[in-house]
C-alpha cells in the first residue's frame, strides 16, 4: 500500500492529501467542503477529546450546549466579530421542504416556509452564548462561569483540505466570564498552557507559545494567545488559540454585573479553541513516507500481533500464545490488537499497520513458538528486536515511552534547526525559499509593515513568543526602529 | 426553592417545564425551538453517552462522523424518508453576509452568495451515510460496516419542549450495512435490547420492547423496533428505536456488493437512535414534588456534604472530617462533592441538592462531631439516618445501590398497574381519560381503524410487544378480527 504513496520531497502537499485517505482517516464527502471523517481518524480524535475534557474538568470548567443556530441580529451585536465571520456563513432562510410540483419524486424549498429572521450557522458561539450568560449574570456571585462545548462550526471556506481547512469541523470551545480583567487574562494565559501542554506532552508535537499581532488576532479579540507548531514542510500551523475578549461581547450584549462594591460593571471574557486541524497537525508532525506515524498516547491500538503460519496447527499455537500476551498487555493498560484475519497475508497486513502508523508491531511465527520469543517491530524507527516472551509486556510498555519521547524530540530539534535569525530583509526571502521554518525577525510593530511582507513574500508573523528579550534593532522591511524579534513564516 | 414548584397532581405539564429550568438542566434559547443544556444537565448527559458509547463498542461498533448539511439531491432520492421529513427541513440557501447598504452596522444575506443546490441540516444522516457508504463496499469482505455517530440533528417541530422535543437536539445514530436480511434483522433487534438494557439498568426506567404499526414505522424502514417507557402522568414516551430498513437505502443509493458466492446484490442495512429526550424520560420518570430524582448512576455527583456550623473553628473541625470522607468515598469510586460556600446558609443548600436530586446528602455538625456520626439524607425517600464514621463508605455504597433498585421498582410497579386490558371501545375511553397509562386491546390490524382510534382519543398504538401471546379477541374498534392485543396510549 506504502507503495502507492507520494514522497514527501516529491510533493509534500499530495503526499499528506492521500495519506489521510490511505489511512482512512477521512476522506471528502458529497458536501462540498465537509469531511467524512471515518472509524480509524475518529478514534483518534476520540483520544485527544478524552485528554482535553480530562484537563479541561481538571481546570475547573464544565461542558455544556449551546445552539447551532444564532439569529442574525444577535450574530451582528458584536460589530467586529460579526464582520470577521460575515463572509464564510452559511445560512438558513427556510425551514421546510415541500415536492416539486414541475418534478414529480422531487423537493423543493417552499416558499412559504420562509423564515422572518435568517439563522447563521455557527461559525463560533460568543453571540450565541454571551446572549445567553446575560441571563445567568447578575451579581459578582455568579461569576466567574467556566464552560466548554465540544461542537461542530461551519465556516464557508472556498478552498479546503481534509483536517485543515474544512466547511464544517468539530471543536471545542470554551466561553468564560470573570469579574475582573486580570482574573479573564490569567484564564487566557492558563488555556494557552493547557493547550501548549496538550500538544507537546500528549501529541508529541512542540510548540511555541506567544500572542498574536493585533492583525493576526481573533476577530472580536483584545489578545490572542496561540501555540504555533512547524510541519515537516518547513510551514507553520496554528495549533490552537485562546482569548482575552476584554468588555467587548459584554458590552455587544449589555452583560453587566454588581461588584463586591455594590458597582455596576461589564463581565470580562474569553474563550479558546482546538479543533480537528490538530489531526491535521498530528499527521503533518511525525509521519514518514511509509505513512502515518502516531504517538502512542493517540494510536487506536499500540500493537498490533500478526500471527505468520502456514498450517492450522500453527496457527492455533500462535493464538495461544497471541491471547496469553494480550492479557497480559491489557493488564498494563496497554491497547492491543490481534490481526487473524484470514483473507491477508502477513506482508499485506504489515503494510497496513505501517501505512496506518500503529506504534508497535509483534510478528509470531513458528520459529519464535520453538524460541519462545516474537519479534517486533517499531514503526517510528522501523528496526525490529527479537524478545522472549518472559518480561515482554515491561519491554513492550518501555518502547511505547520511548517512542512517543523519541518523536517528541525528533519533532523539537527539527523545530530548532528551523528557526533562524535574519537581519535583512533579503536573507528574509532567502531563507524563507530555500529553508523554511520560522524567521525570527526584526518587525517595526506596523500592520501595513506586516502586510507588506505578507503580500511580497506569503509569510505572516506567527507570533510574538512569550520569551522574546527586548533587543533594540531595524526592521528588516522598513529599517524603521524595533524592539524585540517576532516570528515569521508561511502557515497552513 | 422547591416551595416555588408546581405540584405534579396541579400541573403535571407545568410541573416538568419548571423542574427543568429550576433544576439548571436546561432553558430555551433566543433560538426557536432550541435549547441550551446547562452544566448540570449535560453532565447527566454525559454519563448517558459514556455508558452508552461503551455498549456499543462492546457490540463491536466503532464511531465515526459524516456531514451535518445533506444536498438536497441526496435528500430526496429514498422517497419515504424524504417525504417523511420534509415538513420539517431547515434549509441552508446562503453562504455569505455582506454589510447591508440600508442598515450601517447591519448585515443581511448576500444576495451573490447562493447555493446552486440547497442544503439540508441533517434530521437524520441515512442520506448522507448511504451516499458515503457507497464507496466503501464491493464485495461481502467489506461487510458489516457497523458505525455510530454523536451528533446534532435538526428538525423544525413546530411545538417544541426542553428535551422532549426541540427542534435541534443530540442524539447518536447507529448505521449499519449487513451482506443478510437476517444479519441485518439481528443488528436492529440486537441495538433494541442494548437499549432496553441501559434505560433499564442504568437509567431505572422500565421499558416495553416492541415493534411499531406500519403507519408508526421510521420513514423508509421496514420495520421499526422499539422501547416505550410510561410517565408518572399516565402518557407513554418513546425511548429509542432501531430500524430495519432492508434494502431502501442500499437501492435508494445504488450499493451493491458481491456476494461470497460471486452474484451482486443490493446491502441491507439498519440505524437506530436514542437523543437528548432521554432526559425528559429520566425527569418524568422518578422526579417528585420536591424536585429532581436522579438515580445514582446519572447523577452528577451521588454524595454531597454539607457542614452545618456556628464558628470557624466548628467548619475547620468539621472540613477535616468531610476531607477523610470524600477520600473514602473518592476510593470506592463515588462521586462526592463538598458544598463548603459561605454564601448559603444549610437549609438553602438542602433546598438545592433536593431541587437537584442528588442521591444521598451527609450533614455533618458539631454534635456529630462529638458522636462520630454523620446524618444521610436520602432524596428518593427523603428518610434521614444517622451513621458512625466507621464503615460509612461501605453504608453509602449500600444505600447508593440500594435507590438505584428502588427507584426501578417503584417506577415499575407503577408501570404495572398502569397496564389495562380492555375488550370495549367505552372501556377504552374510560381507562384512557380516568387511569391513563397503557391500554392493551385487540385491533384489526388496519391503518385505518388505527387512524380512527387516534382521531377519536389522541391514543396511538405504542408498540406490538414482542411477548404478546397469540389470543384470537376482536377489535375494539371495529370488531373486525384481531389476533393478538397492542399497547395503545396518549404519548410524548
Amino acid at each position: 500500500m506504502a507503495k502507492n504513496l507520494t514522497k514527501r520531497a516529491e510533493d509534500y502537499s499530495k503526499w499528506y492529501n492521500e495519506l489521510v485517505v490511505k489511512a482512512d482517516l477521512a476522506e471528502n464527502s458529497a458536501v462540498r467542503g465537509c469531511m467524512v471523517i471515518k472509524p480509524y481518524g475518529y478514534a483518534i480524535w476520540e483520544k485527544m477529546q478524552a485528554e482535553l475534557d480530562r484537563m479541561f474538568k481538571e481546570t475547573g470548567h464544565q461542558n455544556a450546549y449551546f445552539p447551532l443556530f444564532v439569529p442574525k441580529s444577535l450574530f451582528e451585536a458584536e460589530e467586529k466579530n460579526a464582520e470577521g465571520f460575515a463572509k464564510e456563513c452559511a445560512v438558513v432562510t427556510h425551514y421546510r421542504l415541500q415536492n416539486d410540483p414541475e418534478h414529480p419524486g422531487k423537493l423543493r424549498v417552499d416558499p412559504k416556509a420562509k423564515l422572518e429572521e435568517e439563522l447563521v450557522v455557527r461559525p463560533t458561539s460568543e453571540a450565541v452564548i454571551w446572549n445567553t450568560y446575560k441571563g445567568w449574570i447578575q451579581s459578582y456571585r455568579d461569576l466567574p462561569i467556566l464552560i466548554n462545548q465540544w461542537a461542530n462550526v461551519v465556516r464557508w471556506e472556498m478552498r479546503t483540505r481534509l483536517f485543515l481547512r474544512t466547511a464544517e469541523f468539530l471543536w471545542q470551545e470554551g466561553h468564560t466570564a470573570h469579574a475582573t480583567k486580570q482574573e479573564a487574562l490569567d484564564e487566557a494565559k492558563q488555556m494557552n498552557q493547557v493547550y501548549a501542554d496538550f500538544v507537546q506532552n500528549f501529541m508529541a508535537i512542540p510548540v511555541i507559545q506567544g500572542t498574536k499581532t493585533e492583525s493576526e488576532r481573533f476577530a472580536g479579540a483584545e489578545e490572542t494567545y496561540c501555540i504555533e507548531a512547524l510541519m515537516q514542510d518547513g510551514k507553520a500551523l496554528q495549533a490552537g488559540t485562546s482569548h482575552f475578549l476584554g468588555q467587548n461581547f459584554a458590552k455587544a450584549f449589555d452583560v453587566k454585573f454588581m461588584t463586591s462594591a455594590g458597582d455596576q460593571d461589564h463581565v470580562w471574557a474569553t474563550s479558546w479553541g482546538v479543533s480537528t486541524r490538530l489531526m491535521g497537525a498530528l499527521i503533518m508532525t511525525h509521519s514518514d513516507d511509509q505513512g502515518l506515524v502516531l504517538p502512542p498516547n493517540l494510536a487506536p491500538y499500540q500493537v498490533v500481533i500478526v500471527p505468520i503460519y502456514k498450517s492450522e496447527e500453527q496457527l492455533e499455537a500462535i493464538s495461544t500464545v497471541a491471547q496469553e500476551i494480550m492479557k497480559t498487555l491489557r493488564s498494563e493498560n496497554i491497547s492491543v490488537k490481534y490481526d487473524d484475519r484470514t483473507t491477508q497475508r502477513p506482508g499485506a497486513k504489515f503494510a497496513q499497520h505501517e501505512l496506518q502508523g500503529v506504534p508497535l508491531r509483534i510478528a509470531i511465527g513458528p520459529k519464535d513458538l520453538e524460541k519462545g520469543t516474537v519479534e517486533v517491530a517499531r514503526r517510528d524507527t522501523l528496526s525490529k528486536t527479537t524478545f522472549v516472551l518472559e518480561g515482554l509486556s515491561k519491554e513492550i510498555k518501555n518502547l511505547l515511552s520511548e517512542i512517543q519521547h523519541s518523536l517528541y524530540n525528533k519533532a523539537i530539534d527539527f523545530r530548532n534547526e528551523h528557526i533562524t535569525e535574519v537581519d535583512s530583509f533579503d536573507a528574509f526571502k532567502e531563507v524563507l525559499e530555500e529553508k523554511g521554518g520560522f524567521i525570527s525577525a526584526h518587525w517595526d510593530g506596523t500592520a501595513e509593515t506586516e502586510q507588506k511582507i505578507k503580500d511580497a513574500t506569503k509569510a505572516t508573523i506567527r507570533c510574538i513568543p512569550y520569551d522574546t528579550p527586548e533587543e533594540s534593532g531595524v526592521c528588516v522591511f522598513s529599517g524603521a526602529p524595533s524592539k524585540g524579534r517576532v516570528l515569521f513564516a508561511k502557515a497552513y
